[in-house]
């Protein structure tokens, strides 16, 4: 009997899963919809079982899940109730639940030390240090994340606002902002108090934009948001020494490096993979040798 | 029979009355609970009842409600549906309801034209010019409200979460706070996604009294909160010239001054009187001539 690995890639939106043999070797993958184990547990479960067969499917074999071992990187893997219910009923052999950074950190540094900072609608920074893992920022928009997208967004509306107070010159930025709410701030309120970061971060895009034609709230947003992942970077440096692969990961990541203060910049890598191969090569170094074991204590 | 008038300066905390003669001699006050219209209009109403009476019992008078002219200034004034609810139901003669910041721009800068800048749990300028009012910011912490205790309390949990991921120096400041919440960044988290105003607000005196000692986040945090408070005090002089007078009003208007830039520090008056008072005054300026004009048609 042939050992199989699973390595699971979840989320909001997705739900990806490759199938590797006891090499690491990629034989097959599959994709289904959201698995939110947060949100919507059951449907998270379900999605993950198919996206699994489905990378069995695409390898030619018959799905197997009793006899594969799995890492399912998950956002939303900090809630222990959540984590419990669904790691009860997972259909594998053998599985772990770890953070979407852990899988996304494997995928783009391998097994060297080194740093990913994932900048999308939220930032977290994830260093790898002697072999161990530390995480940085990635507390929300409220109270951390400074530069992620839901951050930027929040600023857009708030500097539209300042803006239609006179506070600062009238741009085009702030004008398509105004224009999306009728030009009335009271909608804009009403907006931003029930806005989640998500919500905010849909105005992302247009500070980009805005900034690529040199107007100046864009720009000035921009350079704030670049600070705040400087200040971040720097942290990641501090415990690197500067030494390992350095990736931007995440939505804001080719967007951002312009901004970035240059002794950040030049340090920056591509990514060696993406985060669902670093869950299949989790998968296997955590329980290959284990299934060896057994093997050749069964053999 | 002799024309009386009351203001009334109503809030989330208090209700106070004053009544007042058609000079505008103050007779009596009368002070009760609460009175938020939006939250608890038919609580508000009674407590606006009460401090009214209370406020001809001081003067050593009968109530006659019925008889007495009123102006209200109410947080909330800006919610259609509340005001149309408490107007209708109101005691008095003549009365209409106006928002908190117009009582308090009349009780400060009388008839003249001037500005107040209200600089408390939130924050908002009114600017009287050539008799029109015009008010800047004041669209609540999310979005606005620069400067203002939310914000400052905000800032104070945002810095110390930088503190304690290392990208800042961990001072007294973020210390007292972490402290607060058992060192555990999750509960400063928790804590930041459901917070009110006022709960974050109540992290202000805290940054003052360290920025005192030298604390450098607090007084990082104070020179951000300044430079928004700056920059709508240059919107402000902007529409008014720089002529009449200006008065910071609020919890923070004793505090901020030292932080603020030159050209507004020197520009600030203390406030004629409370806005109880500029309530009582637009009360007998609304109604005054007409009380008069019935009471000659009358004799």
């Amino acid at each position: 009997m042939t050992a199989y690995f699973i390595g699971i890639d979840g989320g909001g939106t997705s739900c990806r899963a490759a199938l590797a043999d006891a090499t690491g070797k990629v034989l097959g993958r599959g994709k289904r919809g959201a698995s939110n184990i947060l949100t919507d547990p059951d449907t998270a479960l379900k999605h993950i079982e198919e996206a699994a067969r489905l990378a069995f499917e695409e390898a030619g074999l018959a799905p197997d899940l009793s006899n594969t071992s799995a890492i399912l990187g998950l956002a939303g893997n900090n809630v222990g109730d959540a984590v419990n219910y669904v790691k009860a009923r997972l259909p594998f052999l053998r599985s772990d639940i770890v953070s979407d950074g852990v899988i996304a950190l494997q995928g783009a540094i391998g097994d060297e030390d080194g740093a990913i900072g994932i900048v999308g609608t939220g930032t977290v920074y994830i260093v790898r240090r002697n072999g161990e893992l530390h995480s940085i920022a990635g507390w929300g928009f409220q109270v951390s994340d400074l530069g992620s997208g839901a951050r930027l967004g929040q600023l857009a509306l708030q500097e539209s606002l300042l803006a239609y107070d006179r506070m600062r010159p009238m741009t085009g930025l702030a004008e398509a902002i105004l224009r999306e709410f009728d030009g009335d701030p009271e909608k804009v309120v009403d907006f931003a108090r029930q806005a989640k970061p998500g919500d905010f971060g849909r105005y992302t895009p247009k500070v980009f934009e805005f900034a690529d034609q040199g107007d100046e709230i864009a720009i000035s947003i921009l350079k704030t948001g670049a600070h705040g992942i400087d200040d971040a970077l720097d942290a990641v440096a501090a415990m690197t020494g500067g030494k390992g692969r350095l990736c931007l990961l995440g939505g804001l990541a080719p967007l951002y490096p312009p901004y970035l203060a240059e002794r950040h910049r030049t340090k920056l890598s591509e990514p060696l993979a993406d985060a669902l191969t670093g869950a299949v090569e989790l998968a296997v170094k955590a329980y290959g040798s284990v299934v060896e074991d057994r093997r050749e204590a069964r053999g």
